[in-house]
């Protein structure tokens, strides 16, 4: 019987702490205000927005929306993020992506300001993880991974950590926000010949490879803490993650739910980044 | 008996390849040239700058050096980074680092203009680097390294590879251009445990450790391929990689000396990197 990673518990103590930054911010007469810009009417899009804006207004952030038709065109797009970057009043932007294929991402990902990239999309954020320095922010998902195991205490220096995926969005910033905290890591991959057996030697896995219950009982053992961070549909129309819960749930160590785990963190991560890159302007 | 990867031939084969290219770049008006900006006189930089220009001189680059004094100040750096971006006529710049500490490192990188940058050094180039797209340049070293692996033919797809180190100037860039390969890579450093036993399930051992001869028979077996970055000195005053060479040679399937190996590499790819910026600007 595995220790449950459950989300709440993060999201609940990160919220609690949030609330308090965001009074003393107040104080100052600073409001914290995200601009959310989206493109398009895609659903998990819309999903995720109301979450964001749902947390934002528990912990007193404001939210601007910046909504484009499918069709506004990279100018459209360009002008938008200018907006965002001159007005002092936002102190944050989450930019959905991937933008609609008609759209030119690479610049207008490199066109928001660093200071406002909370969701780590930059080359200035890309680089600061990679390099292991806090200049911009990494991801939210990957950061709401390293959250979970902050939160409950799951000691990283020196053990053997293995992420599945290579993803600039999870699986590559993962890696190195793991090897910052000391930890010897492996990232696998579609390629990767003998996963379970690789998987066999972690002492944490994080699964970020995007397929349903991949990770089944050959890629686990008593001792191991599983992060999921895969939010897929299995067969039946249930929300699933890469790992076969049901199957790992009785062997490892402890495990992230899914739903109700590292999903659950993406939010707070966000409002928290968002609330970093707002006492940022006054130090 | 291992298979001794030299860095000649492949440097040699490197060289031919370049000439080529310079010829045509000479045809259309172009003559590559490359800036070597340094401060101070430290030794190491200037055994490198020596190395840099005879290679440049064989393949036909033309080398401007900017060489300022120790003490000459932040202003007076920056200004020659903006000097060395707006001449049309420098196609790439080569700035020594680690700056004297009295500099601000991050700021002169960033400064210098992306399209110039051949060894990696902006957070553009790093960006890149990390998320496997050809965005500015990847460092010298850990490139040379690639090279090797390459001109020897040495399958990487599905292979596990070892990098000892997790520098920003070779292991993670290294692992980075290695996951890009599909290898399956892990990434070791002062903090991991039983590292020996990490290397024994290698393939492929990329050496960048910084410490002279650590790397011993238990790191090691009969079907490793080993890439010894390490330049250093050993306790009777001789160079020296971060292999105990004498050791692995006669275990490991094949392994690069030092010196002779990857360091032999460094300066032909910088020549690569210039001459391919000077293409970029014909493009």
């Amino acid at each position: 019987m595995a220790v449950l990673l459950k989300g709440a518990a993060v999201t609940a103590a990160l919220n609690e702490q949030l609330k308090v930054r965001v009074q003393k911010l107040e104080s100052q007469g600073i409001t914290p205000c995200l601009a959310i810009l989206r493109v398009g009417e895609r659903g998990d899009d819309i999903a995720y927005e109301r979450g964001a804006v749902k947390r934002c207004d528990g912990i007193g952030i404001l939210v601007k929306k910046y909504v484009l038709d499918i069709d506004a065109g990279q100018d459209e797009l360009m002008k938008t993020i200018e907006i965002i970057n001159r007005d002092p009043a936002i102190h944050g932007c989450l930019m959905f992506r991937p933008l609609p294929k008609h759209y030119n991402e690479e610049e207008a990902r490199n066109a928001l300001a660093p200071s406002k990239d909370i969701d780590g999309i930059t080359n200035t954020s890309l680089a600061g993880v990679f390099g292991g320095t806090n200049s911009g922010f990494p991801p939210c998902t990957a950061a709401a991974a390293m959250e979970i195991l902050a939160h409950y205490g799951i000691e990283l220096k020196g053990k053997n950590a293995v992420v599945i995926g290579r993803s600039l969005v999870i699986g590559k910033p993962v890696a190195m926000m793991l090897i910052k905290e000391n930890a010897t890591v492996t990232i696998c991959h579609t390629r990767t010949v003998d996963m379970p057996a690789v998987c066999q030697r972690a002492d944490i896995i994080v699964a970020a490879a995007g397929r349903a219950k991949m990770v089944d009982m050959t890629y686990l053992n008593e001792n191991q803490v599983v992060i999921d961070v895969g939010i897929n549909v299995d067969e039946s129309g249930k929300l699933c993650g890469d790992v076969d819960f049901e199957m790992a749930e009785p062997i490892v160590s402890a495990i992230t739910p899914v739903p109700g785990g590292v999903g659950t963190v993406t939010t707070s991560v966000l409002a928290k980044h968002l609330v970093e890159a707002a006492e940022r302007t006054v130090r």
